[in-house]
């Protein structure tokens, strides 16, 4: 009775790593093998930083958990999850660059220890190596849905650089980026967890579907905590959007609703660049007035519906109750 | 007659671009197709910069010759000579902002033009694009070779960038530098050839040894020519290596023959960074006083002769002929 009630309160991607702990296990253990490097020692130190910082492995853990749901008893969802896990290091290392970051999962960004170089070189070693860990399924479809995944993430964040800065940015260009920069890689960690499993085309394409609208989901919330959470909490610093002058959902809702006197403090901070001391707090400030905040994350809790329905065509399990879970609990999440 | 001799003081690659001039057409017209971003014209705008400024596109040549060679008769041969030259170009962005180059080609260098930003993710959509065409083939050999020299690319690089700065650096590390940052992606390129044309395992590895020290061979007249060519003639700035620190061949050279003198210049310049006026030049002239130079030249060759030799496992043919000239003639090039 008690471990059921313990049970309860631990968050589902928590009971989803004790579920399949073995699996985690085999995944970290060949992520630890394959970012070594015989030659630039480098290499495992940059990538030991932000792997072993403890990131919440979301993404291989839906990989393992779409396979398994379906029945799969084969080994190659190890492979795919650690994949998976690469190819998510290997862009927060491009990102970082990009960014301009200075904390990730609540210590200094690689590129800040280290340097930009090491942060573009080492993200390309550890893609490479995502790419041989998926030859080595030998399994085509995999191979096609991870390679288009891959470019969706590339034009998502050469879209999210040119759209930055620009208050004209929409809500279709906004979510065309979210799934470029946080989607692709959800859905493609789901699909491929079926296709190994040999699930039929109904149970994949559901698989895809929860992948996209729970990681858009996770990224509106994402951008919805960037205004809202503390840098003790998040692990990254809040404000960090408005900083680099990224247009969120957030910003899109207040730009659309604002007097001119906001217009002008939006077109200040956000098109000009030119921030002072108080405008992150007016930022804040505005998009509370204008309710911008709850608005996104009510955006993004219709996102949860739209995952949670798609599991519908899943065959009844635990580990599809604890998806199901997942995906409120990544809009509810406060961190 | 004329003609003939015309042909015969043309370069061989230029050769090779005449005798495969169909296959390079529609190779360009892929390159341009893939290159495209519907979403996000920054991409082309980059890429274009780069890939229409006329490189020698040496790369797909050799995939597209080998494949030829041994009579393939099909069209997978322009999908992976689209990828091999995405994956160089996409290396090549990554490069740039590594270096701090401002000039490539004759030209200012994206990272100038745009920022460090685009030419990071903009490298990284291309490397997304050539997975997606190589995935196309449905090979899973050729795949197999690509993501091995991808990630030895990667590991090139990364150990490029710790030897850096390094006088202890000895031949072997420099050779594999030189593997890492130029053979493997040559060895690659002829090696699928051979794969797709489905050409016996001796041949195929004829291919892969050819492309190496034709590769090695390449790389080290390049480093070479960095101390010795001019600004308008090889496209880069010369000494771009002495300035970014890099220890390669002729540098080795020198150094272990040094006099006590010469190694505080090497430590001052190499290892604390401590460049003034002159001091290229200077190295230059300890360069030639050693016979660093030309004894760095005489290495190259005898890899041109390693890739010579390598042809004679392969049938006879015209193709073979040129590509025979053209390990002599990357030798021989003055840019």
């Amino acid at each position: 009775m008690d471990g059921t009630g313990d049970a309860k309160v631990k968050a589902p991607q928590d009971r989803l790593a004790e579920w399949l702990a073995d699996d985690m296990l085999a995944v970290n253990r060949l992520i630890r093998a394959r970012m070594a490097s015989e030659h630039a020692p480098r290499i495992p130190e940059v990538t030991a930083h932000l792997i072993e910082a403890g990131g919440k492995r979301l993404r291989p853990l839906l990989t393992l958990a779409a396979a398994r749901m379906l029945g799969y008893q084969g080994r190659d969802h190890i492979k795919l999850a650690a994949t998976v896990e690469f190819i998510h290091t290997a862009t927060l290392l491009h990102d970082d660059v990009v960014d301009e970051s200075q904390r990730r999962r609540g210590r200094p960004t690689a590129n800040l220890l280290w340097d930009n170089k090491s942060s573009v070189l080492v993200g390309d070693y550890l893609f490479s190596r995502s790419f041989q860990l998926m030859v080595e399924t030998g399994n085509l479809r995999v191979l096609d849905i991870l390679a288009n995944a891959s470019a969706t993430i590339a034009e998502g964040e050469v879209l999210q650089l040119t759209a930055a800065r620009d208050l004209r940015t929409d809500e279709r260009l906004y979510l065309q980026v979210v799934r470029g920069k946080t989607a692709a890689l959800f859905s493609a960690a789901t699909e491929v967890g079926g296709v190994i499993a040999g699930a039929p085309p109904d149970q994949v394409r559901a698989l895809f579907d929860y992948g996209d609208a729970l990681g858009i989901a996770f990224q509106i919330v994402d951008d919805v905590l960037d205004y809202g959470g503390a840098a003790s909490v998040i692990g990254k610093n809040p404000g960090d959007d408005f900083r680099e002058r990224k247009v969120t959902l957030p910003v899109i809702r207040a730009v659309a609703a604002a007097s001119p006197q906001e217009r002008a403090f939006w077109e200040r901070v956000i098109e000009a660049g030119d921030q002072r001391e108080g405008d992150l707090a007016q930022a804040m400030a505005i998009l509370q007035g204008h309710g911008a905040i709850a608005a996104a994350h009510a955006v993004a809790a219709d996102w949860a519906g739209q995952a949670k329905a798609a599991l519908c065509n899943l065959p009844a399990s635990d580990l599809r109750d604890t998806l199901s879970e997942l995906a409120d609990f990544v809009v509810t999440r406060a961190s």
